[in-house]
């Protein structure tokens, strides 16, 4: 039997979601149509309208419907003189969230990747030369992923600020709360050895 | 931080996915709009277009873009008298792939369910009594799903066929082919010896 020509557009564009393959794009295709309509629809117009109007912060790359972002232009997180530099806007949520951080974000959109084709400017290394030319940050806290790329992107940034005058930092690796010592890989421990505080 | 309002309108409008709760509604938000933009747009249309096209064939229930569906406008199927009778339109699915039942089906969208106010009439009872009174029809196979409300509808058309002078029977319960008999439950493997053929 040969799916309805809508059916299996829909079928087929529902493989674009991440993890979703044929059996369960077909499963969704029909609990929609089944048992969602409007809910179906929603989604329909929701995309439309993010995938059109949502873009990117001048000054901080994260996703905006604005020109520049609200966190961006929040006098008071500018007066801070502090930026976070993030690989995801995922991360700048998962940092608000804690709600202890009040400066400025910059996204990456991704890391230093040569071997992928993702140079300095892909991830807006000019746009963060700006910013750092600018004069308005006093210190750029490097809070990328602690893998081999994360790691590459932080001493990078890390050299212009030097270049600029500006303080880096770099977030502290050790034991997350709550761990256990016996099940923590030994990068991490060693990490936590180095970086260990008086008290 | 607050998503900007068509992020969140997005997220939001994602959760109506089955199996999609808030974490995984951000992370395909997150996705799309970075590494998929273009299948996101055309998911969107896709679901528009979809919810707005498809309805429901007159003959058989399934899932349609015409009036009569493909297999009920179809003058072989017809020809054979056979009426499949299935809860949904992805059984009709399953049972093409087999392609060894070559008739036509009625599809219920559902099963009798009174505590959920699912009579009869909610399963199209009516528009199967019209079907059964052309007289084109001389066997109702019952492929409903061997549950509780899927046997109680299944003896219910049973009924319906009986006053309107018209075969009935029921799909085989038993064994499933390459099982082991162990692994089996109780009341599948008393229905496979209750089932038994001479050989």
């Amino acid at each position: 039997m040969q799916l309805s020509p809508s059916l299996s557009a829909l079928v087929e564009a529902l493989r674009c979601l991440p993890g979703i393959g044929p059996k369960s794009a077909q499963r969704i295709a029909f609990h929609l149509l089944e048992r969602d309509r409007s809910g179906g629809t929603q989604l329909g117009q929701s995309l439309l309208n993010a995938m059109d109007k949502i873009g990117h912060c001048e000054s901080c790359r994260t996703f905006s419907e604005t020109p520049v972002c609200d966190i961006c232009s929040n006098i008071k997180r500018q007066d801070t003189g502090l930026l976070c530099v993030v690989e995801s806007p995922s991360d700048v949520l998962a940092i608000e969230q804690t709600g202890q951080y009040q400066g400025l974000y910059f996204v990456l959109m991704g890391h230093l990747s040569p071997l992928d084709g993702i140079g300095p400017n892909e991830i807006g290394m000019d746009v963060l030369e700006r910013t750092l030319a600018n004069g308005n940050i006093n210190e750029v806290i490097l809070a990328t992923n602690p893998t081999v790329e994360g790691e590459a992107t932080a001493h990078f940034i890390g050299e212009m600020c030097h270049q600029h005058n500006v303080t880096a930092s770099r977030i502290a690796h050790g034991m997350p709360v709550g761990g256990e010592l016996e099940l923590v890989d030994g990068m991490t421990l060693m990490h936590a050895f180095s970086g260990r505080k008086a008290i």
